[in-house]
């Protein structure tokens, strides 16, 4: 194998292979695509990860990823600064805003409670979050934390420290996938799906 | 969706999607572990895709990917000259070193015979293997194309203009997979496998 592959390809494949969800396989074929396709594209994304990474930072306010001081969204007037959807990570503010269906802030916690990894409430932003409450009048916070074992003891904390008048804390709701399948549904999904059931509404005869 | 996210992380998610095997949403998963690893990783990656673009170019002999005039393996004086291996890929030598079973030389084609691409022999180093057979004393060529339909033109191909007295040609074995199960292969690979059916060496009773 030794004399197989040059240093700078292999070198290559290495920092391809340590991306997420990349494996060897993967990385080798990126790799010669690279070397195959024109220089022009090689340029283009080694530019897009180091500008990215210069110019990009958080939003001093709500944590999401942001180019100025400010995100996008915290910037707008428009979105309403009484209802704030905490979620872990900048790619769920993106996630729920595919929805269209939100249409306040955001604050991003930046991870979720994980005992074993030693994160608990200091490493994620809990204390920006309760300051935010106070400073902007915030009625409502909609935890939208992952529906897993550390987004879950999150939420649970979360809801258990948000416990002030006047102040709505609610959860997503955990059930079955639209246009699943109950057959295919695991049990705790399922359990979940029941538990959070709701009365149908009647229309009037 | 528009102000949720930033243009240098959009440009980054786009420059990552466009490589191949990667959606878009393992474009936006490698985009955000970028932004929130540390600066030396985003580095590291841009300098490699950067470096193995600048110094790797192809074997002058075989055309594999090199970083000098000639491979490791081409330089390599153990290497027996008198048999080659003719791949369609860089990445195919690769996965025949791999093997550690071949210890001769290598001819990379660039490609396979592909009308509908308009990929013909002379799109691909036919005439530089004529010549290397010519030149070097080759006695052997193991043509090792892939078992799907533009390397099978391919093989077809060159075993044509490679029929040559004093030369011996062969084809790769198609057949199951060392650990595969007869239940689960196609029709085609059994009927392959059949095909190059072996006689059992009995050992003296």
């Amino acid at each position: 194998m030794a004399g197989a592959q040059s240093t700078a390809v292999q070198d290559l494949i290495d920092a391809l292979g340590r991306l997420p969800g990349i494996g060897p396989k993967s990385a080798q074929r990126i790799a010669y695509h690279l070397l195959k396709a024109d220089a022009e594209e090689s340029r283009r994304l080694a530019e897009a990860v180091l500008t990215a990474k210069e110019r990009v930072g958080f939003c001093q306010r709500c944590f999401n990823l942001s180019e100025g001081e400010l995100c996008g969204i915290c910037a707008d007037d428009r979105r309403d600064q009484h209802v704030v959807c905490v979620v872990e990570e900048p790619r769920d503010v993106i996630a729920v805003e595919r929805t269209r269906e939100f249409r306040g802030r955001y604050h991003v916690l930046g991870g979720a409670i994980d005992h074993l990894q030693g994160i608990g409430p200091d490493q994620l932003k809990v204390r920006e979050l309760l300051e935010r409450i106070g400073t902007e009048g915030v009625t409502e916070v909609i935890i939208c934390t992952n529906p897993n074992l550390e987004g879950e003891a999150t939420a649970l904390y979360l809801s258990r420290v948000l416990d002030m008048p006047g102040l709505t804390v609610s959860r997503i709701a955990s059930g079955l996938p639209v246009g699943g399948d109950l057959e295919y549904a695991d049990e705790l999904t399922l359990g979940r799906a029941l538990e959070g059931r709701r009365t149908v509404e009647r229309s009037e005869a």
